[in-house]
């Protein structure tokens, strides 16, 4: 079986593929961006992927919420994964803090590390935006800096490319983690077992009246079935004008959640099932 | 009076704050990070600042609300300004499309020409990161690539930098635009004429009961107060646990917005009034 993740080889998303599954059995495809991944799977390009959808510190990954909404109609969410984000600080070879020059990461892991960057390296150290982590990596490995950069990144990026950890858990905030869905064709039903979620979009005909939202989700209220996110994202069409997200608990195949979506249908304009899955726990 | 706004000069953040008051009259002091930028009117170091709050194809600036409802207790919204996002293609001095071989940016900015970059520019062109558009087009005019580089950003920048626009209006989609919010100290009241908005933020108690949130939204529908606006964020407390920053329409001194909001406080463990303002137009 294909699955595709967003690469190069050593992001989280590589490192949280691994921690799931048994990677011998499968084929690994890099996808460029998450954009492409979650398309691979639209495209039958691959027959599964995993692409990261929420992090405790930033927030929803706004590319996977679009795509699924937008344009990957033939996909379904089947699964997730809550993975650590650990970051490292890692250099081609050994060295202490103060010699290095400069620190290369992508921006979220250098706001992810702002405090141990400020206290433990020297001031006025250069900050070098990457792609991602991994390529951060990639580039302190390939000698840029000329061995005084270091990177951020996670271990298993280090070993990939030959580097040492300096020092591991620099991030500022501990229990920092995301939250991947595997994605697989829309119509193949995972199998039933444990706790289910189902995950939503909807956008609205009557969104601009005063109590529209609370109509919508009163549906779920009335039949006791309880929202774990609710999130709004623009619908390009101009400020003001959105489309919800939501997670319930329950698989839609269960009364309560298919009458609630059900109901739903006739206070939206649109509204797609991205899936029913089991959760982990 | 010392205005704050995100820098270095030339940024979208500087465009819209010249857009929308005299600037002689005034001493602009650029920022190096939104989070420095509304923590300059908190700490007392400018009387205002322009923060952008969010954009039409990006959804919200989540620096902007995070640090509006975790640290910034004494800075409230005073005002909004939409400003559009137009990026153009600039370069040191007129050139070719086929001999760019570089484009720099930061990668909202690549994101939002993506299709541009594809359809016009040589295949294989390389994609730099950059911190803003400004520092793009401020590399571009030192000369970083000897000159066969080009960088995605606004006509201001250019013009301070000194460069060339090679074309206007590269971004794929149009009506692309930011909505961004003066900051004032808290207790400083904005004038009263027009139309009114008020922004609050609130997490719950029963946050996780089924039905938390329709109770809280109910407050507003009942009173017919019209929301413009809901957008989840992290708590930064594990996944799960979420605030709710709301727009409504009105200001917090007229009746049915006042019950709503004491309404909605009897639900909340923690709710803040960001701010009341009158909106243009």
């Amino acid at each position: 079986m294909r699955v595709g993740y967003l690469g190069p080889e050593g992001t989280f998303s590589h490192e949280a593929v691994l921690s799931d599954v048994d990677h011998r059995e499968l084929e690994l495809v890099a996808q460029p961006t998450i954009y492409d991944t979650v398309m691979a799977v639209h495209e039958g390009a691959v027959e599964r992927a995993l692409v990261p959808i929420e992090n405790s510190l930033e927030g929803s990954v706004n590319t996977t919420l679009d795509t699924l909404a937008g344009e990957a109609e033939d996909v379904a969410i089947a699964g997730e994964v809550v993975h650590p984000i650990r970051h490292c600080l890692i250099a081609r070879n050994p060295m202490a803090l103060e010699d290095i020059d400069a620190i290369v990461s992508h921006p979220h892991a250098h706001a992810q590390c702002a405090r141990f960057i400020r206290a433990e390296l020297r001031e006025g150290v250069t900050v070098v935006a990457a792609a991602s982590t991994a390529d951060a990596v990639r580039r302190v490995a390939e000698h840029e800096g000329g061995g005084t950069w270091a990177a951020l990144g996670n271990r298993l990026s280090a070993e990939i490319y030959e580097c040492e950890v300096i020092r591991a858990g620099v991030e500022d905030v501990a229990g920092n983690e995301t939250r991947f869905v595997w994605l697989a064709p829309a119509g193949e039903q995972p199998e039933r077992e444990g706790r289910w979620k189902t995950s939503v979009v909807f956008w609205g005909v009557g969104a601009d009246a005063p109590g529209w939202l609370v109509r919508c989700l009163s549906e779920f209220a009335f039949r006791g079935v309880n929202l774990t996110k609710i999130e709004s994202r623009p619908r390009r069409q101009g400020l003001g004008r959105y489309m919800f997200f939501v997670d319930l608990e329950g698989s839609e195949r269960d009364a309560p959640v298919a009458e609630a979506i059900a109901g739903l249908h006739q206070h939206a304009e649109e509204l797609r099932v991205l899936g029913s899955y089991p959760v982990p726990g």
